[in-house]
């Protein structure tokens, strides 16, 4: 039976960790940062040496492509993402992006000929540092022109980033793919929790993705001095977004479970030891796999946001940054994965993923699946994240031969 | 009688106010910034022009002095600070500097001939944006050099400041004035409170002030995926913070006033939308008039800090910042501003201040005290701080007098 060539494709591994690695063990490649153009090029360089057709569109996203005979053949995907959450782990994303590389180089190898045009893609920015999703949402053409206007980076690092990547924001909606040309689309990635390890499970099939809303909650008091006013007397928009968090969090765990929910940013304004803070920017996230649970999670957090506002004499303005809605998976893809995972005899189980994924945007336009492999102790977006050789190896066997299922399937 | 020239002062806090103005209507003009560099040269050139001499010490205070016709003559010092808080109002700090330049000028304009030098200073970093009071406390020789090696202000911009300045961690020390040559210190400054102007009383004087202490709070949890990781489940660096800060200020209402406390600043890392908060500095200050009731809100403040780090499962790293002891000031000084008050028929009443101030440090090494004039509204560090002109002027008049009725009963 084909497989993968394991001892490259961990080689890959190690030489793409270099790239942007911390002392602590992971990476710190944001998307257009100095390590992620690194890690772009060298993906370039990879791709050549392999013989692949590299190609990059207008949102920056890499591919390396590997044409069927037939030319007017549709295109069977596979990838995830080069970038990384600040001081993030190596495996989230570039596994994806080198299994799809070596699944390639594997079918090339052999000398398949296969009805469908395959192409390992590595997509813009799938962390938002900027845009979360930017490069896949551009490819499917699910990017609302609107929110290029507000990126989550700060002022200016969004049009900074995309000038030193080459870019443009007009570039980026020319990377729009015609659906009709594509077969199907399948990511590999890290599981980042626990629930294959606790079960046992080799691989993990994913069904479905949670949905995912973020909001700037900005709450506005009045500076004041801190040894001059009251403590009782202050307009401390601090103290607001404290209440906020603790609320927040508590109404998450009590009524919205599996939902989860983050405020992963916090800033004080005008900021000094000695100046009750008259402004805090608070950085709200929120996620569930049911559209109606979204619903009421966005009414009930922003509810109680107002609320943690007028209880401490605050006002309180919200910016709404967009989101994802939650994506059901393709049957027949997930049905193509289990089948891969059967051949070669690893365990599997059904899964929601709790993460957003690239495949979340494909999922609009074309047949689409994951494949999760184990996180040791569910660790992620942590230096420490890991994933063991013999993980790595049966996720990257198993979108080999789910791509080779699905091209089977696939008329021309 | 002589009085100040009220529309030359008032002309002087105008032009000021100008050099780092923020559209808010206050002023931007942290140690250091260029807006302070600005302001700093200004003083230099009002001093030479008024046929003063300039002087500016290893610490980057500024004087501009009067010299008595008696060489061996003392200094009679009197200023304040051309510093601000980040984004703050245009009196605090400037009132005292303006006051003591033109109570000089209409002195050196009288012709009066003074058993004491006269110095009007301006001191370096009096709100902390480094190390607060630095220049004062370089100035009467109580900063402890290893206070230098731990400023409040990002890596890096310490050292870059000083540098733009013309400093170094080595001048500060340099700064140093022998105590003996020393007569006194008066600082006028604005009340930034409300009791003034809520007894209707024309000057405040100052008989003693609250002391400060500030530490760096760190809560150390573990990063992790804002999706993958259950609410419930995590160690949640900003949750543990935001128990921190109500419990804090709900203690210090219930049990420490007059005294205050404020977490001005408060930084997440990594820092993103989608990681749960692994790490949260928080600057912690407290202040109180009474040593006693300063050393009881360390212990329970910090006893709150380690019980919500355990409740929540962090680990909790404090950074002491040094502080300022509670101080008393000198009972002749406070009668020789109540005595000018009266001259000027004044009204007049004692207070302790809230704030720390400069002449905490003078009053370590010589007689000093302070007088204060009404904030409008009590709002202060912020744009909209405000004292009106006839309490600006009944400020400079009191502040002239004192010095006059200091230096007739000083041997020379």
């Amino acid at each position: 039976m084909l497989t993968i060539n394991a001892q490259r494709l961990l080689d890959d591994l190690a030489d793409l960790s270099r790239i942007g690695e911390t002392p602590e063990g992971g990476v710190n490649r944001p998307a257009f940062s100095p390590a992620n153009q690194e890690a772009r090029a060298w993906f370039q360089a990879q791709a050549e040496a392999a013989g692949l057709h590299f190609r990059r569109d207008g949102a920056g996203n890499l591919s390396a492509a590997l044409p069927s005979a037939t030319p007017s053949a549709r295109t069977l995907l596979c990838g995830s993402h080069l970038d990384s959450v600040p001081h993030g782990g190596r495996f989230d994303g570039a596994l994806g992006v080198l299994a799809a590389l070596e699944a390639l180089r594997t079918v090339k190898e052999a000398g398949l000929a296969l009805p469908v045009h395959l192409e390992a893609i590595s997509f813009t920015d799938e962390e938002g540092a900027h845009l979360s999703l930017l490069g896949s949402r551009a490819f499917t053409g699910h990017l609302p022109p609107a929110e290029l206007a507000h990126p989550h980076s700060q002022p200016g690092q969004f049009a900074a980033g995309l000038g030193r990547a080459g870019l443009t924001v007009d570039s980026i909606l020319t990377a729009f793919r015609d659906p009709a040309s594509l077969a199907g689309f399948v990511e590999l990635h890290i599981e980042q929790g626990k629930r294959l390890e606790e079960a046992e499970a080799a691989l993990g099939v994913v069904t479905s993705v949670v949905g995912i809303r973020s909001f700037w909650l900005n709450f506005r008091g009045e500076a004041a001095h801190a040894g001059t006013c009251p403590v009782g007397d202050r307009q401390d928009a601090l103290r607001g977004a404290a209440e906020f968090i603790l609320w927040a969090q508590q109404m998450v765990i009590d009524r919205f479970q599996p939902g989860t929910m983050n405020c992963g940013i916090i800033r004080t304004a005008p900021g000094a030891f000695n100046i009750v803070p008259g402004r805090v920017k608070l950085a709200l996230e929120f996620r569930h796999a049911s559209q109606e649970h979204l619903d009421a999670m966005e009414t009930t957090l922003l509810g109680l946001a107002h609320d943690a506002a007028q209880v401490h004499g605050l006002r309180l303005d919200i910016t709404p940054l967009g989101g994802v809605e939650p994506a059901q998976f393709d049957e027949g893809v997930v049905g193509a994965i289990e089948a891969a995972a059967d051949r070669l005899d690893l365990s599997h189980m059904r899964l929601v993923s709790f993460a957003g994924h690239d495949a979340q945007s494909l999922s609009q336009v074309t047949p689409a699946a994951m494949i999760f492999v184990p996180s040791v102790n569910g660790v992620s977006h942590n230096p420490l994240e890991h994933t063991r050789d013999e993980d790595v190896i049966n996720g990257a066997n198993a979108l080999l031969h789910a791509l080779l299922i699905l091209a089977e399937r696939t008329q021309a």
